[in-house]
């Protein structure tokens, strides 16, 4: 048996107000007269945080449109007319959600690899080292700041360019700048994480490394959502950790049915990740008992809403997409329900809980 | 107020069997004629694990003689030897315990920089990277696999080369290889974890980042000598994370009374970091009253000895020798006794403490 060698992001603070550090930080990569470029979530434009970026020369922010998850053409744009107006840059620095770090990377790897991005949706596709990237999380739960991969949506398929260039270069973990996330994202965010880690813990593929960081993540999910009775600052910092470990845990595990049936979701309806997990999870008692009993007591004590009839009136060529979609992704499965999966999970009991949702 | 920026290690393999992996891990890093250069902890000499390092081309295991802890003469002898002998080297990878790790942490930076080791004795004085390191452990517990530092005994001082060249690019973390140390070895080793996280979580330096990881490693120790009736692998798999997790939680935490009465004793007599800490803590009811009873507990139920009396006999002089490299490990009693310590510890106290051991 082989064992994953996982590559290590390259630097990480962590601290209230280490964003103040960022213009310190990002110094030595600076290249004589290429920008460093600052992709913010559009969520921002007009707030208070990008005035705190301390911009020199030519660096330049671009505020990037999430409401959807990224696309590869978007990758595409963006690393070219970076490359029209700039030639090249000293950097790039993502500032925001799940998307706008995978966009960073994605972008930072385009600027030094030829062709599309979709060229390199798949395992260890990626040519070359990208330029110097930074991964700044204004939302906790999505573990894309460790991560190797970057999700992207391409022409024929919804995969990451996963490769040892990916994994950021900095981190910057800032607790602060996550406390006015609104409550419903900051949940749905956070449950990303939760979720994660049920899957993972129960799941048949598992070490003991994984296993450290899984359970960390998940009792400081426990603690936010579930102990706590107000959200304060403490809360922000344990879900940035619980964020950090839920990403490192990925290592060696995997996911489950959560994940493999919100694929299918997000594949049809561009259901975003965290959401998209939280409307299937919400469904899997079958799965994760435990889980999914605690996942709704803490619905309910956060005063969450979950939406409900989101597959309501699609029709039968729909639903078999979505079927489709979610049986092909082998390793969830397996990871959940065993080497034999296959005879425990079929289409009809599949589309029995794609009706519930 | 300034946080750190942590350099994380290059790349983190852990399972059973992954030292087989090695050969496949460094093969990226050979350089033409520039052998990889294996040093073993002499312990090993005769035993089965050298022999299953593939050797190729000009390739050479050194055993090390880590009787006592690194110094910087042996450092520099080192690495003169490999200069002479093949000019440069491909890499080194340190099989051991912390004081071999360490021995390859500092050989592989004086191999790409000039004088004597002792002259980067302090914090970010290392010029220029080190040659491709690795780090591989066979006793868990001291964290030096992830930490930027090594520990050195130099001609006017016991300090190490801190700095960002000075984490591996690699470890290996398999924990079949740590299943056949002797016991005591692998309590005091396995104590240095558990008495740092003890004094990290205790002190008054900390965040969620260390708090994190600290709690963990504590927990996985308990696990291990608390909770377990007999070793087995699954304590070889939990005690390898916990020392992994111990040394992350470094990056924002400090230690404590322990370390600093340690490091007296350790200088005077010469006494090993592991057991070092294990006599003094065994005397810091005072200081760690909960910590110290759950190690007094852990003593017993595992069978160990704990020397006692090792500051019989010992002059004035000598106690004062102590007593001055104690108290100059400010930031340690700071951690633990707050930002007025000096009001709380004194010359006498400490005499009195010593004179316990």
């Amino acid at each position: 048996m082989s064992h994953r060698n996982f590559k290590m992001i390259g630097y990480v603070v962590y601290g209230r107000g280490s964003f103040n550090q960022l213009d310190d930080i990002i110094k030595p990569h600076r290249k004589e007269n290429a920008p460093m470029i600052f992709f913010v979530d559009h969520y921002f434009e007009g707030k208070d945080l990008p005035k705190r970026i301390q911009l020199r020369g030519n660096d330049k922010v671009i505020f990037v449109d999430v409401t959807d998850e990224p696309k590869t053409k978007y990758v595409d744009r963006l690393a070219a007319e970076l490359k029209d107006e700039f030639g090249t840059v000293s950097g790039i620095i993502g500032i925001g959600g799940g998307s706008t770090m995978d966009l960073a990377k994605a972008v930072s790897l385009m600027m030094n690899n030829p062709g599309s991005s979709a060229d390199y949706q798949g395992w260890d596709l990626v040519k070359f080292p990208g330029v110097y990237k930074v991964g700044i999380p204004t939302l906790s739960g999505t573990g894309a700041e460790v991560s190797r991969t970057t999700v992207l949506t391409g022409p024929t398929k919804k995969l990451g360019m996963n490769s040892d260039f990916t994994p950021f270069d900095q981190i910057v973990l800032d607790p602060e700048i996550t406390a006015n996330a609104p409550a419903n994202q900051r949940f749905y965010t956070g449950m990303d994480c939760y979720i994660h880690c049920i899957e993972s813990l129960t799941g048949t593929y598992l070490n003991e490394f994984s296993k450290s960081y899984g359970e960390k993540a998940l009792e400081l999910c426990r603690e936010v959502f579930v102990t706590k009775d107000t959200w304060d600052a403490e809360c922000d910092d344990k879900l940035m950790m619980a964020s950090y470990a839920g990403g490192m845990s990925i290592a060696y595990s995997q996911v489950g049915v959560a994940h493999a049936v919100s694929y299918g979701l997000s594949y049809l309806l561009g259901t975003r990740h965290g959401i998209g997990n939280c409307i299937v999870f919400d469904k899997l008692e079958e799965y994760y008992p435990e889980g999914v009993k605690e996942f709704k007591y803490m619905v309910l004590k956060n005063g969450i809403d979950i939406p409900q009839n989101v597959c309501k009136g699609l029709t039968d060529e729909q639903f078999n997409r979505m079927i489709d979609v979610s049986l092909g992704m082998k390793p969830l499965w397996e990871n959940a329900l065993g080497k034999d999966w296959e005879k425990k999970i079929d289409r009809e009991k599949l589309r029995e809980l794609y009706e519930q949702l």
